[in-house]
């Protein structure tokens, strides 16, 4: 089975590699920043570099559809370099075909907060996609950097779908029927998402579920069941969310970056401040074997299961990693 | 026949890619940054990559060997990317393998001043290869970025020469027994250099030049003969650092950058500030057509011709320009 994970974020060592890959997971997209700069997302990139030579035998850089086959003929894991903001852009256009060139192929216009580009889903007010993000949006066309919108809101994604010629993606986030989180989506989006062939990811991540920690793989699936009816079966994948190995710190700067002094809880509060507890179901990539056997209980067949647990994301991407056939 | 300039710094539009075609020339290694920082030279690559869209039919980025015969094939110049200074990396070793990714193939250790690495040919005293030095040649030379130390100091030269393990490059200067100016090389420099198996591209720049801009091609074409038997007819091409439609401002910015608010005229003087004026007959890329005929009049045979008129900067971009065979 092709196994694709839309988004984790991992404070990665070998150990964590090599569970993955015992898992079978195919290809996941890893996060290379959410509030670095250029010059910053750079090291990181660079700090990739380094993972990809010391643990060869167990990952590759992953720049195409083909390149995850490729990896999974050769028994790696395929990992594909995504942005959840734009900051590593800062003001420049250019920027998008720069980073399209060392392999970034998915990227956030926003990130909770209001950006040169769109607005995040914890402003109170969504002006849409800026000046700059019509450019933007332009540019990612044309090189084949997916525009995800994730942690954008309401009218910026749908606005977003609609500038964007191609199809978009939310990589990792569930539906607001679900759980009415600022971070999940509406109906609205999820229709307007699949009707232009773009990518819904279904987050594990406790904040976007029902019941948080406490959701049941059954309530994860049947959720996932009706959002197949609203979007579609081919536009719907797993973007699990997953984050393992961070001390509280990481959270702080995912939360906080440098945009305020104080202290800013994100989805969580003053009281429940800490790293959420994962469900029993589903704490690691392995347990993404859980997810499949969840599926098929709640009445998908094999063929479904295939397409959201990897088939989706692998045709996607095959489209949405090259240039624009057109320019 | 291949014909290949190992440097050239021009301020380019249609019209100059147009000529340089017309003229048959094959490749050409650009200049993408001085004194530029990191995000600097992004931004000109970035530059570079509009250039490439907008003159598709003339020009396009060659990574390797094969581009440029790809290119030739295709009836278009191939464009290989390099810096005159290590700035774009600044302080970060990982920097070296993001823009090889990028489509840097070579770079200077220093440009005329003391830098990070290495010491500038107009220092007054040499240092050497820096300890951040050395771990930028050892990355380099695992990545397949070429080492070129044409505006360095000579101590400095000569330890790259031996710190590296894959041969290094000046790409543009001429011997100092022609011309004794401080960006010219000693025999000691060019004896290692072609030991190494490394390359000389000679220079039309008139500052490099006996009887500067009056140099006569006949005078630049002994020189050449001369090169040859010291170095080796396989290690010698043109790196003409052909200078073309910059104003005088941007010879400001390449002498004096940003280290210093007082006037720096580099190899000219208060007197003489501006651009020198070029030989008579070496005014554009298509007189490289006319060193072509002055080597064959010198008594060069019709093989020795070609091969340092391109065949030998190919061979060397096709051995250099790939990741290390043991890495």
């Amino acid at each position: 089975m092709i196994i694709i994970d839309g988004l984790q974020y991992v404070n990665w060592n070998r150990e964590l590699f090599e569970k993955a890959k015992d898992a079978g997971v195919t290809a996941i997209h890893v996060t290379i920043a959410y509030w670095e700069n250029t010059r910053e997302t750079l090291a990181n990139i660079g700090d990739w570099h380094r993972l990809f030579r010391k643990h060869h035998d167990l990952i590759v850089h992953a720049r195409s559809a083909d390149d995850v086959l490729a990896a999974k003929q050769s028994g790696r894991i395929g990992i594909v370099f995504g942005f959840q903001n734009c900051s590593p852009i800062e003001d420049d256009l250019r920027y998008v075909q720069v980073f399209h060139e060392l392999g970034v192929r998915i990227m956030q216009l926003s990130y909770n907060n209001q950006s040169l580009l769109a607005t995040g889903c914890y402003e109170s007010r969504d002006s849409g996609i800026t000046r700059f993000g019509k450019e933007v949006i332009r540019e990612m066309n044309r090189v084949g950097m997916v525009i995800d919108m994730s942690h954008s809101a309401e009218r910026s994604t749908l606005e977003a779908i609609e500038l964007s010629q191609r199809p978009i993606a939310i990589t990792h986030a569930n539906p607001s029927f679900f759980h009415d989180a600022l971070r999940n989506k509406s109906t609205t989006v999820l229709r307007a998402l699949g009707e232009s062939d773009g990518m819904l990811g279904l987050s594990l991540y406790p904040f976007h579920l029902r019941n948080g920690s406490d959701c049941t793989l059954d309530e994860f699936c049947a959720m996932a069941a009706e959002t197949a009816d609203i979007i579609g079966i081919d536009n719907l994948g797993i973007g699990s969310d997953l984050c393992l190995n961070w001390n509280y710190a990481t959270l702080e700067w995912m939360r906080s970056g440098r945009w305020t002094a104080g202290a800013d809880y994100g989805e969580g509060s003053a009281d429940n401040k800490d790293w959420p507890r994962q469900p029993a179901w589903f704490a690691s990539s392995a347990d993404l074997h859980n997810i499949a056997q969840g599926l098929k209980k709640t009445g998908f067949d094999d063929e479904a299961v295939h397409k959201i647990m990897g088939q989706n994301w692998l045709r996607f991407f095959g489209t949405a990693f090259g240039p624009a056939q057109d320019t």
